[in-house]
């Protein structure tokens, strides 16, 4: 199979972020071509004279199946919105949890974003639902002391099980969750870490959220959270930090000195209002690896990338009354090249370039919300100007997933009116 | 001409802010009917089974003639920002004002906006293009004192002029302007608001935006920008205050006595990294009315109103760390029924109800990002979920300005085709 975009704005996220006009071509799950005229036969061409191409977005930090719970915990004090959440939570089904995975898919290839970083329990269940959808699921099956959890099983051992059931599908990436240091302990941890290091797969934490968990941890081990992962040998290369709101200095410093990654939540964090402000510039100056996650549903109540991009850039740069932090370029560096890295996916993913799959996005250059549209301005308009839904078509690996705005991969009507039903089931309690 | 909206979810913003399922029946300009079942004969049925029917909204504060302007001055320290957009500003053309307010409003309408307050120079130029599009435009003639000005003329004089000119127009409210106190002294200040009174228009003034023109005004009469104000006789209103970030609660608690309207524009304050954050819970206890702005492209660099509804609420809740704050049914008020109690048409604008305007906007609900969908979230999912490109019809003043995503009223792909040129004229010197 070999597909042909034709004629477009091609943002190649390359190691020169060179902006090119003309063709991608596609064969099979990756990219042969990017910029000449492809003049051969093809079994597809998709006209995009003046649209965009960028690589698909990567969304490190989010939990899928809470999709289906939009609208439920909204403006509450943070007590409150835990309480409500973990009620709902305890009731899920499978059946729910598939509706929310698709409907969460959906969302997020309608929207740019072709791989996701989950954080989740039954992320079996997750990965079936996902691999429907088509698109990359990079599923951290979530570890936390046996005396927290209501999954059945120890929480490390099952993470293992998924992994060793998973990890030869196509698009799923089964990785290591772990909650957190409010719920994970030094054993805990450090089993989570090594799994990780032996099978080389991600994993994904909640780390320094609010003041609450820096607070309490300071006081049981005289350590902030970080410092704390540290000194047990928990920080890793392969660790994706959700949130790091909360962090001084020398974290920053251990976190850049393990090689570590960060997924921001910008929307997450203010609408929650638990009030850190990552340190971004302070990663970036010690080499810690920023990337950029929704969170789910539940606290932001979106999974679109571009809006996050924007967000996380007004929030950088009015915290610190500095307009040149985190520019447009960086911005959009964080969603495409470095969520890559986060998950360790560097060599196939992040950039259009031959050889690396294709996951393309196809934004409609057509719509006046873009527009003007040329070369200098291109990236500003990506992170600045762009909705959502200014996505035509997508690629995961090749399979087109949305083509003209429609999903191609699932019943869309089917899992959005099911969606209402479990809606009402298990947030009307 | 009789029209009829079917089977949707109506967001009437009527008092009791009622969510109902049913029709909405629009006879020539006006909504006749909202709720019941509509069995009689009609010129046109929209069937909008499951769709949101929500009131056009109302941007209280932009410069629309700067959307051809996009991606030129981004991540630039406040100083140099200003350097350039001025540069830019005083080399602008007739045709390229049309062509950059034809755009914006495009952008507008395509987004849900059916009413926008613009504060700008040569508004006889704008309200031309602003008329083709067939929009509401509340047009304010920007005031300055004459030895600040580049235009031709008295600006007040001209401002007069303008008025006179255009108030009989069907969709545009000729408006005064005052760009600010920095360049506004007394004589020009009383000489709008007394304009303003005599020809009952409305006022959109920038007040308080920055720290230095806060600090200057204190330098210079003893005084902060609203309490100087206040003390020449010049609070108002009709006056719709943009910015009003940086805000002591004696100046919140006069402009509350005079009646007021403020325009957040929080993406603004935040990309430009002026550091205010406008004081909402207080405008509101001190009977200030709240409506919201996007400013223009140069600082947004979008005319989005759902992005600026969430973002003003992530903005509130986390700068004062309160999740409480600016919950959704309020930024919903902010964007609808405030706004047109800003533009003084609070008896025609701002809900749906038998009677008033048919300004209406039909957001798909067949899309993965507004789903579930149930009349206990669909508020939450307008301003917390929803993109302006969800939009699939509007109508303003009865006529079908958008459908099915298509603008109706322009030939778009010209006006697009045209802002390149233009962007290449004026920003690549």
């Amino acid at each position: 199979m070999l597909t042909v975009i034709r004629d477009a704005w091609i943002v190649t996220q390359d190691p020169s972020r060179r902006v090119l006009r003309g063709d991608v071509v596609v064969e099979g799950e990756r990219i042969v071509s990017v910029g000449p005229e492809y003049t051969g036969d093809a079994d597809e061409v998709i006209e995009a004279s003046g649209d965009i191409v960028m690589p698909g977005m990567i969304n490190t930090h989010t939990h899928v199946a809470m999709s289906v719970m939009k609208g439920v915990v909204d403006d509450l004090l943070f007590p409150d919105f835990l309480d409500k959440v973990f009620r709902i939570d305890s009731d899920r089904t499978d059946r729910d949890l598939d509706v929310g995975t698709k409907l969460g898919c959906m969302e997020m290839m309608r929207g740019g974003t072709t791989t996701f970083v989950d954080l989740y329990y039954s992320e079996d269940v997750i990965a079936e639902a996902t691999k429907a959808a088509g698109i990359r699921g990079v599923l951290c099956w979530c570890c936390l002391d046996e005396r927290y959890t209501t999954q059945k099983g120890n929480p490390l051992q099952n993470c293992r099980s998924f992994h060793s059931r998973f990890k030869r599908e196509r698009k799923i990436v089964p990785g290591v969750g772990l909650q957190g240091v409010y719920v994970c302990g030094e054993e805990t941890c450090l089993g989570a870490k090594e799994f990780s290091d032996a099978v080389d797969a991600p994993m994904n934490l909640h780390l320094s959220e609010t003041r609450e968990e820096v607070n309490n941890m300071k006081k049981a081990t005289g350590m902030r959270p970080a410092e704390w992962l540290n000194s047990i040998g928990a920080l890793s290369r392969r660790a994706i930090a959700a949130h790091s709101a909360w962090l001084t200095m020398n974290e920053v410093r251990l976190m850049g000195a393990a090689g570590m990654s960060v997924s921001m939540c910008p929307v997450s964090n203010m609408k929650l209002a638990t009030g850190g402000v990552a340190p971004v510039p302070e990663f970036l100056r010690e080499g810690v690896n920023v990337s950029i996650g929704t969170d789910g549903s539940t606290t932001n109540n979106s999974l679109d990338m571009f809006s996050e991009m924007k967000i996380l850039g007004l929030l950088q740069k009015s915290s610190r009354w500095d307009a040149t932090v985190a520019p447009a370029q960086t911005l959009l560096d964080f969603a495409t090249v470095n969520g890559a890295e986060a998950v360790g996916m560097g060599d196939v993913l992040g950039s259009i370039e031959p050889g690396k799959y294709a996951d393309l996005v196809i934004l409609d250059g057509h719509a006046p919300n873009m527009r003007p549209l040329v070369p200098e301005n291109i990236i500003a308009n990506i992170v600045y100007s762009a909705s959502s839904l200014n996505v035509r078509t997508v690629l995961c690996q090749g399979d087109a997933v949305v083509r003209d705005g429609a999903v191609q991969t699932l019943d869309a009507d089917e899992v959005m009116d099911a969606s209402e039903e479990i809606w009402r089931e298990l947030c009307m309690r």
